[in-house]
């Protein structure tokens, strides 16, 4: 058992050295890197479709897309949508790792992008334990999923910058108790930034972008 | 990379060899397995519970609740059902094992039982991957998660007996286009059962508990 536990603790070791390189790549570029994770079907493609509609012109987003399986249905929308997108298939694993954010980061074209958003595997376990080299992580949260999910699921929130809660247009028809949610969310994290929205409606999209590009222009400065 | 894949292989195997012994556990007690697989928030909790009301007077249901952290909040629930519960906290794994099945099955009056049911960790790929040695895997999916999940986490429906529909009640507010997802289940599974059903509303529960009362009784006629 000791003996696992120094295997895992090795793995996590190298992956971090890693994504620290990934992260002075972005940064020598100016790029703001964002993390996006959530449970299957919480909505991160359709966030990351409608985010892209809203964008100002000029600021250039590429997207890596991380699949458990060789589909790229996600990828498509992206590409669709008129952003530069990758695909990473994790071959059944349910997390991204930094080796394979290095290899996506290779096939976009850094010099002419301001943002990199990276979809994570649908999973609320996994991919919180590996650090790919982002700037922040992002967590989707959808009315759906029920209202205690922070506290079925501490770790994710706890590495979070940035929560979502999606399907806000849902809320007619669903016992979720907001209150009761927040007051998981900020005991496992009291700075996170919180925006509330829906995909389908577009309510709330705008404190959201508005907040996003402030740190992407926040992150050009810095470099 | 080979030494790595042999020690996931040699894991896998003796995880398999303890899942028979498992199975072998409740067949000598008459008792029908089943395991309970979902993404986080699909719903299993209310359906096993709403299960736990329409099943039959003397009907004895055993249930394991796996949980990646230390809450007891569905244990709680089942127990206030009436019925006998045993939480296995997973400490951050994304998945149960035989192993912790078999520590859970000592910790249940399997003497007075009929039924056991396993509630997995809310995830849609690491479960896929271990026997507990159940009798069938069930997947809750539910209208909200999209359409498109049997095409993005087709292991998880390759594997399986029975697949829950949950939450039709919302398909009047949700793009949810069941051909498409009933086309992309049957080509990875064509044999499997499937039931469309609300947890809140009740609505197609009655043809999944007769089914489910059948299974019990035909694993008892066997035993």
């Amino acid at each position: 058992m000791t003996e696992r536990v120094e295997i895992v603790k090795k793995i996590l070791d190298s992956n971090e050295r890693l994504a620290l390189n990934n992260q002075a790549l972005l940064d020598n570029h100016g790029i703001l890197g964002l993390n996006i994770m959530a449970s299957p079907g919480a909505g991160k493609t359709s966030f990351i479709l409608q985010t892209i509609k809203r964008l100002p012109p000029g600021l250039r987003l590429g997207v890596i897309e991380g699949d458990t399986a060789p589909v790229t249905i996600d990828a498509d929308k992206v590409l669709a949508a008129g952003m530069p997108a990758v695909q990473i298939n994790t071959g059944g694993e349910c997390h991204l790792d930094a080796v394979m954010m290095e290899s996506a980061l290779q096939a976009l074209p850094l010099a002419e992008l301001d943002l990199v958003i990276v979809e994570n595997v649908g999973n609320l376990i996994c991919p919180a334990a590996f650090k790919l080299g982002t700037h922040a992580n992002l967590l989707v949260a959808s009315i759906p999923e029920g209202d205690d999910k922070p506290y079925k699921y501490p770790n994710i929130y706890r590495d979070l910058q940035v929560l979502i809660v999606n399907k806000i247009d849902l809320k007619p028809y669903i016992d979720f108790r907001m209150d009761y949610f927040i007051q998981g969310v900020r005991a496992l994290n009291p700075g996170l930034v919180i925006f509330e929205l829906s995909c389908k409606t577009g309510e709330g999209f705008e404190a959201w972008t508005n907040w996003l590009v402030s740190q992407v222009k926040a992150r050009k400065q810095e470099a």
